[in-house]
């Protein structure tokens, strides 16, 4: 039993020019990941002849199953199937019954075969036909000196269709019981990467299995246990029992698993602890409400927001009297509580935030420098508040501030109110 | 002059394994595109030294510049340095600049710097430190076998500072005066990118030199000019003249060029015509407003803005009348128009906008499906409003609904409204 060394290849002008991102690939190693195989490396080139080949040629060098998507069209600049038959030494020759597959995909949709779709009934010798089922261009595969060599469309959904009709079953007969994978996700916000390597310390050591990497994308870092083996129940305790070691360790930083965002934790929550919720934003300007009424029901428990850009909204929609903005600015502690304690009351709303801070370029001081934000929960007993000094552009600080108001809701909830009663 | 072979590589598990999509390839050949440069390849690798290191060589076998984006972070599993060290045959060398410029970055933001960012001020022997303004990981450039081989940091926006402040600089003094290429986009929204193709006709032909292009994202189309040629002034001329075509055919949809959003075109009016603003949002939740306070400076003309999520928020915060929401409900032309009135008034702005809809994906019915969404723009003297149908999934419709509200509150100023008097 051998785990195959796989690479993909994307075949498009359009990838290397910066006109389309391949999403395909992410696609295909996904399935293939979930299907117990796992992917190498990933290529794209331009649609040029000799580019195509050369690179077919170098990836059939070290993989064993080689995966192209693109350059099955019917014009002059798709040539995956020229570049295949050069990089095997092979002949194209014509298949009939893909013809016939094709004529038959015109005539369904009411019209006429033009001539240019003869070239997608062209296969290099010995390949095996891959059809498919939602558009014109058949896909292949084929041996080529002991490797596999298969190719699908560029168009997305033609490529899924054949993906998971044709090609992972053509993989897991040829690579019968690969090893098993199991990966798992656990999302964090509040701690910067560096500081939770730090915190993991030998769990993301090389070389060890189960595997722990962790990413990070704004401001969202994720965990990624990696466990694989021989024997499933196996894999499954070992990452388990890695899972266990870094909840024990950073278990306050863990919001959710998989690609569970912030927001949709926060409204799960106000779900179970059935509380309404209002919202105050100065700086964010929406952000944070934008977020939040992603979250498809988030209706049953978010009433209403303001974004209080100016201070005579901070003081007409939120009742922030006049006189503190002035004695403490707009971007202040006192401010920010002020701002969600008059939200909550005037929404009637169980819970609210505001935010109030310098998202920049301009607008700061020495003593209120750009980055400098003030959020604030309150509900019906207590009103805490936080400083912050966010660092990075005016989008940065913004997102940063919304992220943290949905985190500091999180905890709030979790440690200060008490659960709804189980529904009976 | 010869143009150099170029390849990009970007390392990270991430991006072979499905979970993330790499936009940094594209987003690098699209700024190599603008300097005359072209991109012959593009890879992508897991956290693994030896397959990283495989690659770098593989790369550096064929390419004149090899470009890494990724791997440089603090932790165990960003291997960047060690393979290029190890693909070039160099050892890794603590960079005492780069250390402190780490140290002050954590400074700013008022932490410590964790121990495990000292990996981040080690380069190979040889290497050029190029500066990350906006993060602690600070890339590099080095001479290779006669190649040139330069890293940046996997983050986008780090990577993006990094990329025009010291990459681009590298390349143009490296291989000075490569083919003239110079290369205009046109911004427009309200238009499909098919419908947009069939009126742009025979301009997109294939071969054509100045070549157009279109490309699509998130309801924003963006018409790509690409003229090359030996003559600059030619080039330049070419390029206009194909503008200039282009704008007669398609001009009322074009809001702006180059990387202009939508949101900084209406900034842009709201400050020539100097005018302040108010939105009232339902379904959108405050992406609008996240929208519009994106945009440096908005403060002077954006004033507040509300979320009505509820019927209680619409009656409270924009003086809408409870019976008129009884009889026509809250998605309705005659909501959607009170909305923006009633928030005009309360904000005492000179225009305001106001979007009700279902964004779904339930909530929907036979006569109100999902999708249906009022945008009601007005000034000091009339209101208008627009019914929208919209298509694709929460998020989409949202989005769309939002950015919809953008254009019509450009379409309004521009057809409706009196220019500023012009500054003395």
């Amino acid at each position: 039993m051998t785990t195959p060394r796989i690479e993909i290849l994307s075949i498009g002008s359009e990838l290397i020019e910066g006109r389309t991102t391949d999403t395909n690939s992410a696609e295909i190693a996904t399935a293939l990941a979930e299907a117990g195989f796992s992917v190498a490396a990933v290529h794209a080139v331009g649609d040029d002849l000799s580019e195509i080949t050369a690179l077919l040629r170098n990836v059939m060098d070290r993989a064993d199953v080689c995966i192209c998507t693109g350059g099955l069209g019917p014009t002059l600049d798709d040539l995956t199937r020229q570049a295949v038959a050069a990089a095997c030494g092979k002949q194209l020759r014509f298949d009939e019954p893909a013809m016939n597959a094709i004529r038959d995909f015109f005539a369904r949709s009411g019209r006429k075969m033009p001539q240019s779709n003869r070239a997608q009934a062209m296969f290099p010798q010995g390949a095996t036909v891959m059809p498919n089922p939602v558009g014109t261009a058949p896909g292949f595969a084929l041996e080529c000196g002991g490797r596999l060599l298969a190719c699908m469309p560029g168009v997305p959904r033609e490529m899924r269709a054949m993906l998971r009709d044709s090609l992972l079953v053509l993989l897991q007969n040829r690579f019968p019981a690969p090893r098993c994978i199991k990966i798992k996700t656990l999302r964090l916000f509040g701690i910067p990467e560096s500081a939770l390597a730090d915190l993991l310390g030998d769990l993301m050591a090389r070389g060890r299995n189960p595997s722990v990497g962790t990413n990070a994308s704004s401001g969202i870092i994720g965990i990624v246990i990696h466990s694989e083996g021989e024997n499933p129940p196996d894999v499954e305790q070992k990452l388990l029992e890695t899972e266990n070691k870094i909840r024990n360790l950073v278990g306050e930083y863990i919001y959710g698993e998989g690609t569970m965002k912030l927001e949709e934790a926060v409204a799960r929550l106000l779900e179970q602890y059935n509380i309404t919720i209002s919202t105050a934003e100065s700086c964010t300007g929406g952000m944070l409400g934008s977020m939040l009424t992603n979250v498809p029901g988030i209706s049953r428990f978010y009433r209403e927001g303001i974004i209080s850009y100016s201070n005579e909204a901070k003081v007409a929609l939120a009742d922030v009297p006049k006189a503190l903005i002035a004695a403490k600015g707009a971007v202040s502690d006192e401010v920010a509580r002020a701002l969600a304690e008059g939200v909550r009351k005037k929404a009637e709303a169980d819970l609210s935030v505001a935010i109030t801070g310098i998202a920049g370029p301009t607008g700061g001081t020495q003593e209120k420098p750009v980055g400098l934000v003030y959020i604030a929960v309150t509900d019906r007993n207590m009103t805490e508040s936080r400083e912050f000094r966010f660092s990075g552009d005016r989008h940065t600080i913004r997102e940063r501030a919304s992220l943290t108001a949905l985190n500091m809701l999180r905890l709030h909830i979790l440690e200060n109110m008490p659960p709804a009663p189980p529904h009976v």
